[in-house]
């Protein structure tokens, strides 16, 4: 299976991005596209390239993360993202995975291969996994700003096929992000999405709060894309800042006492929670409802969290998922 | 200056809100009556009343924090709540302040107090504050789910006369919560509002996204309440989450090498955090755009807090924070 992995987007690219792609075309079964500017890629991966069978495949623009994603897509034909969306398109890659400008990435995907059948509004699903037990998918963390119930109700479908076929989860239970959960709480959208949600064939488990995310209460989080990106950077910027505060309290402390700074960070629990909230581990994010698998990883990416993406690739595109979504929408 | 509490809402309700309130009657120049079931409060306070300036004011009934607050209000005449409020009304009492059920206060002192001339939309106003650089005003953090462009300017229009009132904030930086920092992201409602914000006499720095919540970026964060509601909640469970396993984590350490937690707790800010995190520290909430001093104490608020709440309840009455928000909505 060849995945194809953009090269130029997030924040570490290329170096990191090249050095995760080399390491996962060790660790895995999979044949590495390297999507980017050609000289830095052959001088970067080029003695790997027979070896562990890594093409190259040249793409002049960038797409840099400020951009706004429409205009970007469509006057940068030659950008790594559509580049390598368009591997996907022509079946010369199985997947695509790029940590660069999320909505480039989810418009380029969206107008190269398309929604899948029965799907209205494809989404972002983001992997948040606060308190370890488990992956909990935030679904839509930010494509679709405005959203209407029935969207919003397919969210929680996307979300739940993703769950089962991906991480194996049996019934993935579905949660309706509110703010309250009595049955009648929350604006207009969620009321109504509520009932859709009730009359569901899914797990659903009724309104969650805010509070719940970090609780595991659900395994899949349904809200508009608005909400769930607000949402989803709230957790990651009150993350670093705790992680970055416990850092140097810990430094201060194993000093004064002198004490390993190592045990100290071990038996704080500061290594797991790093691994767990820090985007480097993190592995990446799914675009659902895509006809085709693409893959967006975060773009503070370092090498093992892009390893970590092309494996979640691998799976999304070893498993049918397109396949599968597109059968249970026409259920 | 006299200030009603209700002894019967929150979670640590009578015994902690009574505790608070003495001790707030002998530390700030107020004096106090509390609201609840007599026989109680005749217990726990009937010692201080002479020399403190204690009154006590009979509700038989309670409403609790899952009720329905349109209903509640409605068929409880005799709750604390209801009767709270009356008293502000009636003049008995110059501010209000509980840590009941949310909703119900909100509604009561809609209901019994009226809007002030010139608002639309009473909002809620949480104060958060993060990494102890300031107040950062979070508004509207619940009251109103469904919004319009116009409210929401309303809002940052509250928020910034309600942090210079009572915070001497001369100029408060207003940020639109959003999903993007782009002037045309967002939702329709977030759209348009930008461009409100932008004709504004405020000063409007622009969007700002989740991280920037506890980057200390803005101090009026201006959202609709069903965001601001679920974003509150989120960081309330995020943080209460870190401390439990931070807290494990030193006391493990703490023992494996025989060191006093209490410097480690220290050293490492779990004390600090504690007291600007956890809600028993963090003073209260406000009811914005109320013709009345309503403050809402967290749920959780143990005598500090209570206390807190009441020298908010205080300041926000001397300082004609309702006359304040009256003139400028006629400007």
């Amino acid at each position: 299976m060849r995945i194809a992995v953009d090269t130029s987007g997030g924040e570490y690219a290329p170096h990191e991005i090249v050095k995760g792609a080399i390491k996962a075309a060790r660790e895995y079964e999979v044949e590495i596209t390297l999507v980017g500017k050609k000289e830095i890629l052959y001088v970067l991966a080029g003695r790997h390239m027979g070896q562990l069978g890594i093409n190259i495949v040249d793409a002049s623009q960038v797409i840099g993360d400020e951009e706004s994603a429409v205009e970007a897509v469509r006057s940068k034909p030659d950008s790594s993202i559509v580049v390598g969306t368009n591997l996907v398109k022509e079946g010369e890659a199985s997947a695509f995975v790029s940590a660069g400008n999320t909505g480039a990435l989810f418009y380029s995907a969206l107008a190269t291969l398309g929604k899948i059948d029965g799907i209205d509004r494809p989404a972002i699903g983001a992997l948040i996994n606060i308190d370890g037990s488990g992956p909990v998918l935030l679904v839509d963390a930010g494509a679709n700003a405005d959203c209407r119930p029935n969207h919003l109700a397919q969210f929680a479908r996307l979300g739940s096929t993703y769950l089962r076929e991906i991480f194996a989860l049996d019934s993935p239970r579905v949660g309706l992000l509110n703010n309250g959960v009595e049955e009648k709480r929350g604006n207009r959208l969620a009321q109504e999405t509520h009932q859709l949600l009730k009359e569901s064939k899914l797990n659903f488990i009724g309104n969650i709060e805010g509070q719940d995310i970090s609780g595991g209460k659900a395994d899949v989080i349904v809200t508009d894309g608005f909400t769930g990106n607000i949402v989803l950077k709230t957790i990651e910027g009150l993350s670093s800042h705790w992680l970055y505060s416990l850092t140097q309290g810990g430094q201060l402390f194993s000093k004064a006492y002198r004490l390993p700074l190592r045990a100290l960070n071990r038996d704080l629990g500061v290594d797991s929670w790093t691994k767990r909230l820090d985007y480097r581990e993190a592995g990446g994010a799914c675009l659902l409802g895509i006809n085709g698998n693409v893959i967006k990883a975060h773009g503070r990416s370092r090498a093992n969290a892009v390893k970590n993406a092309i494996e979640l690739a691998k799976k999304t595109a070893e498993r049918g998922l397109s396949q599968k979504i597109k059968e249970e929408s026409n259920e």
